[in-house]
């Protein structure tokens, strides 16, 4: 992205539009960097860059009417694309060409965006890792999963924004890991129509981002949500956020105590007041609940290919068929009614707070390739279905990046979007 | 279904397993009556008898071991089939050939089922009607939708069971009109993986059948819930029923308001204890807001077709996408608030009364097949996401069918389909 790196995707926007940078100009510098870093980083599923200059000669051609016109955006490889194959990271669809844009694509596509290329998801978005390296890392880490190749593109410069999607912690685990912005919408904000089905209950679409901002205008735009013009107050002062440490602090690492601890000066700073929050006892059982959910609903969703096609499941995914085969319907309604229950009380928690301060993950990016971390800390806001941004505050103990999650209530995007992007900001002054 | 016709799907199953009737056998009957029926009623989107005995010949030389052996099901053309063509109700994908299986289709299939054939939907599950006409009426009379040709299959004795999906009112709605069970369950306990989406969070996968017992047997094997063993005690004494006539009672006519109090007759002499109810005011608004919902999740699913299709769009769909695409994101986040206030307040209604019993319908099948009837009185449900179930209660002044709704909580349908059975049990014991 060379000279565009370090425009925010609203101001891209700006110049391609008034006629300061052509589309294919833009294209050629990310082709530029990807060319340069694909090799070691291998971010992408699919990447044609005469197909990307085609498409930016054509978007050169037309009024920049769309949105997003211009703009280089990543595709999730879990996303259908009516003119790059899509294989859902998996064998089973190594030579799948679906013949319709998913919703959330289309409506991109439709808004001007330069599609890029496909980016590695996990096998069938969950956990068996693709060949993605941590961009962050001088030796292999993984980049987090499933949306690995989109936080690897974004974090080295590849792409300004890609596509992700989360069920359980594929969102914000590897924008952590990555040390770029993730952010998860309330649940049902984007269409899942075209998106290969994990958990349905669960599956949230959502983008990786080197900022705040950019997250707030690209998602913003496509669902038609002011989420842009709330960002610009800014203003934090007085904001009551309940430092939520979950059930599951005991396995947060000390970077990720660091991280809390800094975000929550950061946020007083600024004039935030915090307390600690326990949730009400509801949302302990929670992060099982999810467990249970996404198992039973995946093996109901992957019945053809359990039927016919096993063969080409990885082990952890077979697994996973087996285990979510074996729930049966009693304990999946279990879980369900738990949840109900969970997201009530949780309206009622956020009568006494504006925003939660919560971990994104254990720590900083495993070493390795072969897994891609534990989405323990994202699990319950998933199937609580709030709205989450994590927000990257520099490195840890060992070098690699580390942030926080904040949460908002149910539809409360444009205020968790707020604090995150001042949070952002008070990182930044301080670093 | 001849023979066959007055068997439960249970009982019929264990004919098959115990050798007493062959698939083959099954099928022919099923051939036979479609062939006699279809010019007239024209249920079928699809329907191949050679490829239907493929299918049966084929399931005699296996073991029976699916809870589903032998049954012959009709498929809603909105859900894919890999072996068939799928057209969505639409002229864009006439010649749609996918992949793989919807996930229910692949569930169905993998239990044993034998898969009669695609049923007749109205374009994308909406309004623009398809050719079907009401087995039930004389002359030209809609079946309702969008599950026409699942509800008029099953009416004249095609096929027992056919799958149906929901938005608004397009399995209750059909149902009414074809004077058949409709049984939509709680959202989200069957899979959407692989069914045209129109609006995500409305769209339920549900069932139409001849019997109540049916309907359970059939979603209780699918979705692995004991539906069947529940509704063995069929008692509903002391149950307590609230009478819901909704905020558009002025809009049924006498047929609906007849079968209403019928209803509440025959529940009462079974020992049900019935009152009237007013649910809380923010359910006024609920018909509304769904409009709203399905107006906008559905332009948004859509993306793709309005941006290189939209010359395949009937009339009423084309307005349905103009519609939904300015409604803009805050109106949206608005009624999906209304929406989680409304079904956290019916909770509380639940507390009080263990089932509502509501209209299915303004009235009997208006005429004419040019449109398919209004889902005033199924909006709500569908977006509250409780479970429903159509049950027929004969004819009403024009001789066409009627019935009512019986509504019980999220994940009660154990609850809402017993009280259905014995509703069903008290007018056959009348009639």
């Amino acid at each position: 992205m060379k000279d565009y790196a370090l425009l925010s995707l609203q101001e891209l926007a700006e110049r391609i539009g008034t006629g300061k940078v052509t589309v294919e100009a833009v294209a050629h510098a990310a082709i530029e960097r990807i060319t340069e870093l694909e090799p070691e980083i291998r971010a992408w599923q699919h990447f044609d860059p005469a197909q990307v200059l085609r498409q930016a000669r054509r978007l050169d051609t037309m009024p920049a009417n769309g949105v997003l016109h211009g703009l280089p955006v990543g595709v999730k490889d879990l996303m259908d694309t009516a003119d790059m194959p899509t294989t859902y990271g998996s064998p089973i669809y190594v030579d799948h060409h679906p013949e319709v844009d998913a919703a959330c694509v289309g409506a991109t596509r439709h808004a001007g965006a330069l599609l890029v290329g496909k980016t590695v998801t996990t096998e069938f978005a969950t956990f068996h890792a693709g060949p993605t390296r941590n961009p962050r890392a001088a030796l292999p880490h993984t980049p987090g999963g499933s949306s690995s190749g989109s936080a690897a593109a974004v974090a080295c410069g590849m792409v300004p924004v890609a596509f992700g999607t989360q069920t359980a912690g594929s969102i914000v685990r590897p924008a952590a890991f990555c040390g770029v912005v993730g952010y998860k919408p309330t649940y049902g904000t984007l269409p899942l129509a075209g998106i290969k089905s994990l958990a349905i209950s669960l599956d949230t679409v959502g983008v990786l981002t080197r900022s705040v901002t950019d997250a707030a205008f690209f998602i913003g735009a496509l669902a038609q949500l002011p989420l842009s013009s709330a960002l610009a107050t800014n203003d934090v002062k007085g904001l009551k956020v309940g430092i939520v440490r979950t059930p599951h602090w005991d396995r947060a690492g000390a970077s990720t105590r660091a991280a809390m601890t800094l975000a929550a000066q950061l946020l007083e700073t600024s004039g935030a007041v915090l307390r600690d929050v326990e949730l009400p006892s509801p949302c302990n059982a929670l992060s099982e609940a999810q467990i249970t959910i996404m198992a039973y609903e995946a093996a109901a969703a992957f019945a053809p290919e359990r039927a016919s096609q096993s063969d080409g499941f990885s082990k952890s995914f077979a697994n996973l068929m087996e285990e979510g085969s074996r729930i049966g319907g009693e304990r999946y309604v279990e879980a369900q009614a738990l949840a109900a229950t969970a997201r009530a009380k949780l309206v009622q928690v956020f009568e006494s707070v504006d925003l939660l301060l919560a971990p994104s993950t254990e720590g900083e990016a495993p070493a390795g390739l072969s897994a891609t971390g534990d989405p323990i800390f994202n699990r319950m806001w998933t199937l609580l279905g709030n709205p989450c941004v994590h927000v990257p505050l520099g490195n840890g103990s060992q070098g690699l990046p580390i942030g926080v999650t904040l949460v908002g209530p149910r539809w409360g995007d444009d205020r968790v979007l707020t604090a995150a992007a001042r949070l952002e900001r008070g990182y930044a002054g301080t670093s």
